[in-house]
């Protein structure tokens, strides 16, 4: 039985906790710790089975009993506390982005290599059922050679706009995953970023420096081309699809839905919204992922996502957003 | 070029006058009767490039350089007229039903029969684009042996109380197409009918004798199953789907609409109901069958829908009326 | 923190002590009894954290720790243990069918209201979110009055033919969800069954007394008329639908799958079969089955299937049987 | 009856002569024009009905009797003999594209404006069922402020490379289409075009100096971006869908198909490819266009596809091919 501690009680570390619980076997959940320890956490984890509640994450990196941590606390902690946590020998799940600054990435990376320890970065929908299915055809040869790649990723609202000021930017929050995806998908790296955006969703969001909608062109070093398109609000639901299209044919996917219901009326053909909330819509792939890098560590295997996938979105994060506001393609060497 | 003539210019000789005229080549219409010619005929026969307007038609009968009719008169006269016109050496297309009473549909067929005449009768729903799909992979053995038919009918709207009462009821105007189905699909012979019927749309509809739903189970002589269901009233439009099941797969055919467009919304995601007419959505079926008619004729070949097709439907409704009166299943043999 | 015992250690009793686990909250499984105690038994009961695995389900009852029982025993039993459950005070979630015979149906109904104790019938699919989905517009109103409803039911393979020699037939093995569904979608009883049957799949299906294709016209007392078609082998998986049809619109559910994943190629267009197995396809009805069953002892509140929801489908079966072996329509009076 | 003379007796002229003679009612084609005519093309036309066959358009400018044309010759005459044909007073449809060159189509706008006849450009796709529902939307208001339009626009095979070699370049003579889409349904004008695209399908297609795989980003004067996604070569069809969202949400529409049948088997659950060619797809909307062009010229009404509407996608495309060499934005006022 593996024993791990989850570093920071937010939505995510709780959503990993319940996912290991309910889904992960072979794993438990050893220690918790948070730069904020409320009676509701201890309570929450006292239901949870979590036996130690801390203030201080050394306190799970100190444990020798543990052996892998998830670094779930906020974005500008993620690189340090995986190094250190390298450095103390534990396994690391570290979520997404793992910084803004791909210099501190790559030390985490050299750590972790040093270390000899497991590196998997929280890009989750690569364990999506839809995109997964995706990815499966790709992998067979169902698509052939890759020609076009599309990602539409809207969410059904825009985050609060103090959340936006400290956010990094959509393509740093939002858009990450769909360049995660790009990769994913085409098993092919970017080299070129176009990215052509604006404040149409909310002014507030443009006053504090963002966009809100954005279409972003990514060119491939296999030659295909992949395209997405992000929105902050379709006021329909949280809209998640994807296309691979090449020489022997093309798949996509639609959205998931709480049912298959479809109802007819005098008003027309009405089916169900897209599921409404990333927690909803994502479940499955929190999970799995959790699945995955267990089993990496009990049977010595590389995790899915490694390193260097945890490197590459964030240049091409960096590259979008010098195309946008450059207004002109820009390549990938240019930020790395 | 081929001559026809259509005998009784209404709604349903109207349709295949036009067309006969947009998509129907090597025939043109030379004349038209009706019991009661109106200014606004003759001037619609005009604009249709019809020579000539009878009130009787036995002109028609009696033009020698007519080849063929199409009996688009009442549904009491077809038998006479179709075996007059036999009688006279044209080919003959019937509308359906043939007649209520199989005996006259019998002596229909001996008289086509004995003047070597072609004869179709009009189950233009056998050439419609979804069921002629479903017929393909049936025929192409791609269901394997067929165990169930699911044949759903329902009209988007009653018709008026008037024409209840002189229509014959439901099973001999409308399910009688949904019996020339369950044989067509099926490729095999109803044996044996158990319906159950209701008046739930419209309480006039019982008043008039006749019901508004049904659920038809039909016994086919190869073992397999079929059911049909009707209703008067679909408040969504005009519902037109039938799938077949076997050993090998099933296939199932979905309404069609005027645009693939679907709209999502707050209130969901919204695409289109059903064509509304049997006219919108049968329109390219009614070209077909006629093209059906002149290639039989001008290349000899037999009809798709021959007289036994006129025939057993009739009697398939005669079975279930009885069904109904009685609460009992009934066997074809009991009405033929 | 309520205490169950689960009586019957098979498929079903471990699914249920599955779901209990990752989704129930506010109960544990204290104990689990089966006929035949195995080592993996125990070891099974361990890895789930269950403290009692017994030989006799009386240690089950005479615990006095212990709140509910789950009867999960074989058929022939269901009725006895149910009895002496709710004579021994405890709650009874009861699997379906309870009998065969109504009496002893019955009397397990007078027994549990005797005791006061809840009674629940495993008719999981009631919990399933395509049916509920169906259901939840009845309710609203947004059918109105309901006129026609469908249900297709098809197995992704036959059972082996020792089974089919014992389970009491299609009927009432199988197609006894679909009469459950009928009651719940219409909201109304039936009062009389047609059914057509037949011998399509596997020629030992008939040796054995059975059939495994049928078609059931069911009438309900408001009128409605229901139909259920039944394969035991659909080669293209578990096949699930249902619609509902009335005066204001129509509501149907189509299959669930793994992804909603479309691949395009020369050949076609194709999507995902259903999801195969009914554990697959109502897990999620199995776990929410169990937490309305806890909700209805720990509040107070009646189940939301009750002890009729678990006469009626048996009177319909074996009016369906009676139907079916006399060639004739049967009500339900004849049965009672 | 309007009488209207063809210039030009391809594949497009002819589709536009069969058109007319079918669905529009109100016209007639007096004449038709070719440089070559053969006895087939003469031979065509009395099937046609058309009295008279030119190898000189100049005789049907000539002719008083003859209301309008339609420039149906090869694109270098387009706009040259749209000039002639509105000095000579008849009301012009000219295929697309006008011409490569703004300057031509600006003096083919002022003779047009002088003659003070019809001119309406051929961009059938804006008839489209389809594409129509979408623009309908728009126009409603249901979309609220358009956001993002994406076209997806791939042809089933690649033209043959000699028609390569002199077609103009795929952004001329395919993404054509949808750069009038884009216009079509966002409502208002492209500013900026960064075309990113690759030789994926054929190396001839490369090394006839053009590409046969792009995506185009478009800003648009009311803050929108379009995308067009292209290939030359979609091996399960003639993929046309498109997209628009907005503040009020979303509408797109997928591809038609033959018929709605969907087969179920051991493989998957299979329906029809998209239809294959133009000419199946589109056919409707070639009907609609010169219904629309007649009534604009009876009815003294504005054309729905003007002059502008001609001018503007070549802007667009000169801006794309522009954008495509030199690997960065282009502005319309660049190539204006």
């Amino acid at each position: 039985m593996l024993k791990l501690g989850i570093i920071g009680a937010g939505r995510i570390g709780r959503v990993h906790s319940e996912s290991i619980s309910k889904y992960v076997k072979g794993a438990e959940i050893k220690a918790i710790s948070d730069v904020r320890v409320t009676d509701e956490l201890k309570e929450w984890a006292t239901g949870m089975g979590i036996e130690n509640v801390y203030e201080d994450y050394k306190a799970i990196l100190n444990d020798p009993e543990i052996d892998a941590v998830l670094v779930c606390s906020s974005t500008n902690t993620h690189a340090p506390i995986s190094i250190e946590a390298a450095q103390a020998g534990k396994h690391v799940f570290c979520e997404k982005p793992v910084d803004a600054d791909p210099t501190k990435i790559r030390e985490v990376l050299r750590e972790v290599e040093k270390a000899g320890v497991k590196f998997q970065v929280g890009f989750n929908r690569r364990f999506d059922h839809n995109f997964k299915a995706i990815k499966d055809r790709v992998v067979a040869g169902d698509i052939g050679d890759v020609h076009l790649i599309r990602v539409t990723s809207r969410d059904p609202d825009a985050p609060p706009i103090e959340y936006v000021k400290v956010s990094g930017g959509m393509f740093f929050d939002m858009t990450i995953h769909d360049f995660d995806m790009i990769r994913y998908l085409s098993g092919s790296e970017v080299t070129e970023v176009y990215a052509a955006g604006g404040v149409l969703v909310d002014p507030r969001i443009g006053e504090a420096g963002d966009i809100d909608t954005a279409v972003i062109t990514l060119k491939l070093a296999n030659g295909a081309i992949g395209v997405i398109d992000n929105s902050r609000k379709a006021v329909y639901g949280y809209d998640q699809r994807a296309e691979v299209f090449g020489s022997k044919g093309a798949v996509q996917t639609r959205n998931d839905t709480d049912s298959t219901a479809v109802y007819s009326c005098e008003k027309g053909v009405i089916s169900e919204k897209p599921k409404y909330f990333f927690l909803e819509r994502y479940m499955q792939s929190f999970a799995d992922e959790m699945i995955c890098f267990i089993d990496s560590i009990v049977n010595n295997k590389p995790t899915l996502v490694n390193g260097n996938d945890g490197l590459q979105p964030v240049l091409i994060a960096l590259a979008a957003k010098k195309s946008l506001d450059e207004g002109r393609p820009v390549k990938l060497s240019e930020v790395s």
